[in-house]
């Protein structure tokens, strides 16, 4: 059988250490992968130039939570409720499987957007049983998707293994707002490993249960969904597949990817606004930074039913695989104020930032005093909770009041106070209110969030893929010298004369640069020269006879085969400059 | 009250955005933190650092495996029955306490080595009550201290967040040892996530629930536990506190630790080889490397009963804090074959390497043949396996198959075939022996494992300590440059005169040469200052009038507060210079 492209592509990452299966001498387990010592590298190199991106230039700043979440912050966050996918197991061998995938399957049929139920009649109706065993399948539910664990000893204090690594910096909000001096917008990122229970996983390193994840949140005004450097970018071009277009049936499924720039598609509307433009930009670029070929490339918008729950809008940056078709590496959302609010509403602690105006706004309002003679008698001991609450009551507050008392003549006020709610009813005789005019300097706002996420492990696997390339002689990997994990071999030509000493010298001073060279003295010269493409590592040096005598070393391009003699005293300089 | 030195340390640490309460807005809960913006940077660059000496220099190789492990992993390395703390709960309020621990906190006894019957006599002999409530406390029992999870839907498949990363590495050794060509000694390292299930940790960020390792984990010929590079360390003088020395009560305790090459260490047989004693030497010069002071450090053997299960020599790096007194921060370990031995036997595959001798060595051994007359119509179609079976076998086997027939006249043969072990009983007629001499080329031998270990955020916390002062007019981190999070802080003097547009360009300038400058332009410049100095910068430009005539800038170090003009064009190698 002839093997596809990502069985050639995980067969060399298996045999040359960038890609093994976990756990493979107790058997294997489907979802999880090991990142070998070549894999780790690619892996650091892709983080840390995603770093220069993020970090170093657009001055985002990186927090770093557990990944053990306790209930209350994905009850908050809607995890436990929505992170959920549609099971149905075996009657018979008890086997479990992903409902909407099996249906897909084994029909063709398209079930985004399906209840419970209605994937259920649509197994009945096709007569769908146990892919394994032939059994007739049970009722479909709703499998959550996050790890479970317990903290602490007794099972009194469930947690989960985080599904995202954005909500550890959404609980963190009130202190990062204090680190950016509650200036918005500002930057926070989060890399990590996060969760997701997969219930039968099967597409090897494209669907893992756990996975690295960098993520962006830019927080923003919500009416100020623009950018500071929108500019820097409006001229790149980008292939975007609107909503719109995936839909509409009239146009040539080849012709709906539109290419153009990316100021014109905010000006025309594609693109909601500019800072999910602008993160769409960077995101281009840094996945051609890293290598990946932008004709394999396009930004998918969301359909409005595969929305996640905390999305109002959601670009995919996809990649092209020759197995899995288009497959979503980087997701750019508009999550709104959603998690904000759920984590305020839930936790109780004000999350809301005051935002000065550029001048103070003259705004109509009501001052609002106690009729001391009236209500003395009546809240005795909870007169002082009353007036506090009147005095922070805000502008939308007060309006409701006051329309409150004029239709009804009464209004209820809530009171909370050490956890607990009271409630006063309040009568019109009970207020003394004035219509009057005040200055105001802000006023407090939750920010929006736009989220870039990018998975790293199907970016890895996408490049590696991508680089893949076959002569008649050999196999390579073209990786950019900036993410090729070794980026120099050194071998001496033979194992006598001093050569060895020489070459082994020359590996010491480039990894006292900093740069990572490999040494091998083991076997014929070609066959080195194989085992580093098949690597792809870029650059070769090899000692020779001729360096004994000018003091020269051969340096051989890998993708072109080439060699160029340079001076061993120069050699530092010399890679140092071709890796840049 | 007056604060302790951990206290004013994590204060800042939490006001100025280094360390943060996990999950503080749903009330916190104790064992987990946060890196803030400016922690995550410390953190990274240790991080960063760490590789340097062990990936960049030492050649060890890195890989990057899951954080869910499956129950055969840990049953087999013993976690699931030896990474145990002992509890007890109060039979009143069902608090739970870390039995070892309480009695401890309530006599001053030394409860190290103890059994569970025994640590309950200490807690019914000492009347010891509930710290909670006062009420009367059950059995003591073994908690094990791994997060407990399930992978895929139906909980069939247990689960562990990985107590350490080294697993990761030992089930991986296969596929390792192939990637170094099966050639000893090699390094591999893994920098990530643990988890230690604490039963109540009440010692903020020393002990937590969640932690960061960087570990590296050295394979050895068991006869040579050597080092090729010992002679580039010999001369470091490190502080040893050796077993004996720590349990001779006629030295006086401040003079246990003695001061010492590491060279004559192992000479006397103090440090037991220089595979260990290397690894002492390269954390010295970490440890000292990122900024922690030497007479703080020094090196503890383990005494004979708190070893781990899986060690026999073990020299922790112990760090002097005001608080804690002496805390472990780093272990060196020899861990024998242990874990590689243990994975052998529970999986099933043979993890021992090929070494070959320097040259081939004359053995005596037994050519042993089938008497196929005898053997022929008693072992019929499981002849082949038998035949097999005879041909691998190694000399330690075949010398006692010959001792037992020699000594019963029988001998039991097991072969396994097909995942099943079936029992063949050889009588002397069955077989031909022939005494030998054979020419080997080498021998399999199972590696032993030298394990340096760095909890990382015990040092990082150590560092903060350290780096912590306070003078008359302000609290500083002399954090060495190499480390800090910001390097430089970037002021206009005032905010008029295109003075704000300059800095924001010098700031941007050091931001594309990957330098984190953070700009800064609120309150008077002796604030930013002190805001700089708090969270340890060591360097601030400011940008005032002079600039505008002579195109200079001032540069004030930070812990000597002198300040130095600068030309703008120099600003960037000028830092540079300093950051070296």
């Amino acid at each position: 059988m002839k093997r596809d492209k990502y069985e050639k592509v995980m067969d060399l990452a298996k045999r040359r250490g960038y890609l093994w299966s976990s756990f493979e001498i107790y058997g294997g387990i489907a979802g999880f992968v090991d990142y070998g010592p070549l894999g780790t590298m690619l892996k650091n190199n892709i983080i840390n130039i995603w770093r220069e991106y993020y970090v170093v230039r657009e001055e985002f700043y990186e927090i770093d939570s557990p990944t053990i979440t306790p209930y209350e912050v994905l009850k908050a966050s809607g995890h436990v409720d929505n992170f959920t996918d549609p099971i149905v197991e075996c009657k018979e061998c008890l086997e479990s499987f992903r409902a909407d995938h099996l249906i897909e399957e084994c029909t063709s049929l398209d079930t985004e957007g399906k209840s419970l139920r209605e994937l259920e009649q649509m197994i009945r109706e096709h007569d769908i049983r146990c892919p394994k065993c032939g059994g007739e399948l049970g009722e479909v539910k709703r499998f959550n998707l996050m790890f479970v664990t317990s903290i602490g000893p007794g099972g009194k204090r469930r947690g989960y293994m985080r599904p995202e690594t954005a909500q550890g910096i959404f609980i963190q909000f009130k202190r990062l707002a204090g680190f950016f001096r509650n200036k918005l917008p500002f930057g926070v990122v989060q890399i990590g490993r996060a969760y997701r229970n997969e219930i039968s996983p099967r597409q090897g390193v494209i669907r893992l249960r756990e996975f690295t994840q960098a993520e962006g949140e830019f927080f923003v005004h919500p009416r100020e969904k623009t950018h500071r450097r929108f500019k820097e970018v409006e001229e790149e071009v980008v292939p975007l597949l609107p909503a719109d277009r995936q839909m509409d049936n009239s146009i040539d499924p080849e012709e709906k990817v539109i290419e153009i720039t990316i100021g014109e598609a905010v000006r025309r509307g594609i693109v909601r606004h500019e800072a999910i433009g602008y993160f769409i930009a960077i995101t281009k670029r840094f996945l051609k930074d890293i290598g990946i070929d932008v004709k394999k490339l396009r930004f998918r918008q969301h359909l409005p039913d595969e929305m996640a729950h905390y999305a109002i809008d959601c670009w995919d940056a996809e990649i092209y695989t020759e197995r899995f078709g288009w497959i979503e590496c980087v997701g750019i959302a508009d999550r709104t104020d959603y998690d904000l609010r759920a984590h305020m509403k839930h936790s109780g602690e004000d999350l809301r930032i005051f935002v000065e105006y550029e001048e103070p706004k003259e705004v109509e309002t009501y001052e609002i005093e106690l009729n001391y003679r009236e209500v003395g008698r009546i809240f005795k001991g909870d007169l002082k909770l009353i007036e506090k609450k009147l005095k922070e009551m805000d502008n939308e507050e007060m309006e409701k009041l006051v329309r409150e008392i004029e239709e009804k003549g009464r209004y209820i006020l809530r009171v909370e106070a050490d956890g607990e709610v009271k409630e006063f009813e309040i009568l019109k005789d009970y207020l003394k209110i004035r219509k009057v005019v005040k200055k105001i300097r802000g006023e407090k706002i939750l920010p929006h969030v736009i989220e870039p996420s990018y998975g790293i492990d199907r970016i890895l696997y996408c490049l590696l893929e991508q680089a893949y390339r076959e002569e008649e002689d050999r196999v390579y990997l073209d990786l950019k010298p900036k993410v090729a994990p070794i980026k120099v071999g050194v071998f001496p030509l033979v194992n006598r004369d001093r050569l060895p000493e020489i070459a082994m010298d020359i590996k010491e001073r480039l990894r006292r640069e900093g740069i990572i060279a490999q040494y091998d003295d083991r076997g014929a010269i070609g066959r080195r020269y194989m085992r580093m493409d098949e690597i792809g590592t870029p650059f070769c040096i090899t000692v020779d006879g001729q360096t004994l005598e000018d003091g020269t070393v051969t340096v051989r391009d890998r993708n072109t085969r080439e060699q160029e003699r340079v001076k061993i005293e120069e050699i530092v300089d010399y890679i140092k400059s071709k890796l840049e």
